[in-house]
């Protein structure tokens, strides 16, 4: 026997791990954030800028929190030159080259103050909510030393989570110093260049203080810690009292505890909600106290790292960020000094901030869900001189848009409802289809969103299904009959849904034939309208 | 003597070549486009879909225009998993990825009507105007196999012009349909899958026809051409038998001259405004002629094509494409049936579209451009059925959003005007910048953009140049003086321009100090108010 034909090979329609596609809501969702996002930027002066996706490897720099993979993070190619050619990980780097290309010219006026939304790609092990393509949304300030500008970017930040829907006290802009941080590096022997992947190590361990408590970042300040799934991470390998003066810092220390609350009693959120909560372990007693003012943390961090000159420089900063924002209006519900604040990124030279989202949720499964950080930045005065060879101060922030959206759908501050899909003009007489192509036209020319059913007509049951699926709000049937009589049918699918919801037969809702009416053929702009208007459908 | 110590070598700031930074007025433009375009593809019914930027490189398959580079156009990095990934190359390839995967499923209701927006890459060489990132905007209907599909986004094409500023008359949709053109190659001999490249090649040099003319492309058809600098393009090699039948095809033919308009002595401009102006050569004696309407060109067709069977499949089809369109109330000065159009891709497999912006216009040294062909598309039933095994129809449309940008800049559509800045609250006394912070935080709250100066305060005369720079409408300053009685200064940055090019002196026009005055502190944002409404200034 002959063998059998083999099919050609059909190829898989699949995407890679870790990228996504997007549906209508959340499209619609995006457009709108990165819309409000926008407007409080410009309400600051900020200006637009674009950079392509894609950057010399070399002028993109080795910045990325996580280098766990081969190619280091990033997507690389080499060009038809030999050199390489990486997708941006970040906005930052793009943007410090864009400066360091103008600075000094007639193209670029200083200080700089501009914005930038896009996709960013990292080539890391995808996870749960964790994507190898997503969107920020960055503002940044060349040009200018002042604190004034880290300031200025605080306060936006605040806006901006207002102008998203996150209530006064459901969000809190946290503000830190890497001077002070490094400061404290100082004090306990891990100063200069050459510790550098030391004190980086640290911070991270010091950034994970939310999630571990004291006693887990003690482990990864010094051998190491081992999860609960038995995952072993190596520790800084720092002695008892290198730990101890870190963590002092960290979560201040007990000198300042004469102006602190005792929260221990308190609920999680509402602790969550006071912002400033420390915990202090001693022995087998922790407890949590909460801080009054950022004055009341300043004058701590004055008292115990004051004498290292770095430190005070940083705290100096920190002070005068603080008096700027409480003199424009934003207290410390909105703009809170935390000394536990690091961000991960080497580049960080001074102040740095973080946004929280302080609202519990829960996810689909009704396990709680804590948002954490949904944005951050800080001030990175060495990454345009990398460029120019002379000091160019820095600071800017990055809104996590994909994030941010995941948050913000949770929490119900999107609208993620299907929207209300176009007219349908049905096919009833396949031969003449010019004539519900005429139809058609005439309701788009008034604006109404429309389409002519383009499957196959022979039934008026899939053509109505279909209509159903869109969300359409009323569907024109026509029939050679009314044709002839110059009429045609609307019917109403809104108020159809509703009667067959009200009437528990269906077969007696059948025999109604609610929301279904006639018209004449002249009139079908306008009975459409009015069907719209009584459903209060308003297309974005 | 000892070596001077090396500098650190510095980075070089650049792009790689053929990409390129945007920059406010170019963002904001794309923006009104983009809305525009938006607009009027969901009052048609279609609906938003993203897919990410990457893709797997075989479900993008390989259907680039040119292929002349070693990464074969497409920029692509092995995965982790030894699986190679691509850049997307347009947005119809992940779309058939997008539907392959959801096919005959609930999560996709057929036909699916639906639009993209985003960038696509190409590794290709560079050159003016070609650009390897670049925006597409595109619309698409999957599952639909009737010409009315097509009908239908032939008009949609139309309505984009429109609604993007470009007059009837300004731009034209060209038909044509890929089945004719497959007719006129089987006429020849050029049928079967084997001659599919050989096609291709025939198809390339017929859309040449606008810019080389007759002449240009019997050589292309023949044994090659050799173009103005010396660069010789080998042709397809096919003899004049062969090449006489495939131009009488794309010109019509001589039987059809009874009904046209001899339109040789028009302008260039007028003839191209007549639209399906055809050259026939005769010797020396070529002449251009007018063909009046659709109708006329698809019985030319039938008359000489339609006795081969796929020629007059497609002929059909034109046929009651033009019935629909014109039953809708397009014409053909908006639709135009014209067996020239080709478009390039190997995918197409029914009627292609084309549409071509009609004005002539002079680029920044006066010289004449012809901005041609602004998007295109066609059906392409075979490329969501690489993933199913069954067929699936499709058809759709791309705008080059980069290069119609560029065309509607050109001729003045789009504001690319600069934006009126923010209001520079500037530092007089540096000791008092929280009082400064305070007074631009309550212009913002008042909605009002404003920005506190950043810059090294210490002279006054570049706090000015900087908001010159910015063309802020006005600036605000406090010396101590003011301060002690509670005022600050104003000054209208727009009044003094104008009194400056009034006046000619400038000691004259400084002692006159024009357009600036005193307010009191409580008066500042109903102040800068009717500074603002006096030169009509409001922000997108």
């Amino acid at each position: 026997m002959a063998e059998k034909p083999k099919k050609p090979q059909k190829l898989k329609a699949r995407l890679p791990r870790g990228l996504e596609d997007r549906d209508p809501s959340a499209i619609r969702a995006t457009r709108e954030m990165v819309e409000k996002i926008r407007a409080v930027y410009e309400l600051y002066g900020f200006e637009p800028v674009e950079t392509p996706a894609m950057e010399y490897t070399d002028a993109l720099g080795k910045f990325l929190p996580d280098q766990d993979r081969p190619n280091e993070g990033v997507f690389s190619f080499l060009d038809d030159d030999e050199q390489w050619i990486s997708l941006r990980y970040d906005l930052t780097a793009p943007l410090a080259r864009y400066v360091g290309e103008r600075y000094g010219t007639d193209g670029l006026v200083l200080p700089y103050r501009s914005y930038r939304v896009g996709y960013v790609f990292r080539n890391e092990k995808p996870g749960p909510g964790r994507f190898r393509q997503f969107m920020q949304f960055d503002a940044d300030t060349v040009g200018s030393a002042t604190p004034a500008a880290d300031a200025e970017i605080c306060m936006m930040a605040a806006d901006t989570m207002e102008a998203l829907g996150v209530a006064r006290g459901q969000y809190v802009v946290k503000v830190n110093n890497r001077k002070v941080l490094d400061g404290v590096m100082e004090s306990v022997g891990l100063g200069g260049d050459e510790q550098a992947g030391h004190r980086l190590t640290v911070l991270r361990a010091i950034d994970k203080l939310d999630r571990l408590g004291s006693e887990g970042v003690r482990e990864l300040l010094g051998a190491g810690r081992k999860d609960e799934s038995g995952d072993f991470t190596k520790g800084a390998g720092l002695d008892d009292d290198q730990i101890s003066k870190i963590l002092v810092f960290a979560l201040l220390q007990e000198g300042n505890v004469t102006e602190l609350e005792d929260v221990t009693n308190l609920s999680p959120s509402a602790r969550a909600a006071r912002g400033n909560v420390m915990t202090f372990s001693a022995g087998d007693d922790d407890k949590s106290y909460f801080v009054e003012s950022n004055k009341g943390v300043i004058e701590g961090m004055m008292t115990h790292f004051g004498n290292n000159e770095t430190s005070r420089a940083g705290i100096e900063e920190l002070k005068l960020i603080s008096e700027l924002v409480e003199a424009a209006g934003y207290n410390r519900d909105r703009i809170r000094i935390d000394p536990s604040v690091v961000r991960g990124l080497e580049y960080y030279t001074g102040p740095v901030y973080e946004v929280e989202l302080l609202l519990d949720t829960k996810d689909e499964k009704g396990r709680p869900v804590r948002f954490g950080s949904v944005g951050g930045g800080g001030r990175y005065d060495g990454l345009v001189s990398r460029f120019r060879g002379e000091p160019v101060p820095a600071t800017g922030f990055s809104i996590g848009v994909s994030r941010l959206q995941a948050a913000l759908t949770l929490l119900g501050k999107l609208d993620t409802r299907p929207e209300v899909g176009p007219v349908v003009v049905t096919v009833f007489d396949r031969d003449r289809v010019a004539d519900y192509q005429k139809m058609v036209a005439s309701l788009r020319t008034a604006g109404i969103r429309a389409e002519l059913y383009l499957g196959n007509p022979k039934n008026m049951g899939n053509q109505l299904k279909y209509a159903d699926r869109r969300n359409s709000p009323c569907v024109i049937i026509q029939g050679s009959d009314e044709k002839a009589r110059g009429e045609l049918q609307i019917k109403d699918l809104i108020e159809g849904a509703k009667a067959a919801a009200a009437i528990a037969s269906n077969q007696e809702w059948r025999e109604t034939r609610p929301a279904q009416f006639s018209c004449s053929e002249a009139d079908l702009v306008s009975k459409v309208r009015e069907v719209l208007a009584r459903h209060d459908v308003s297309w974005g």
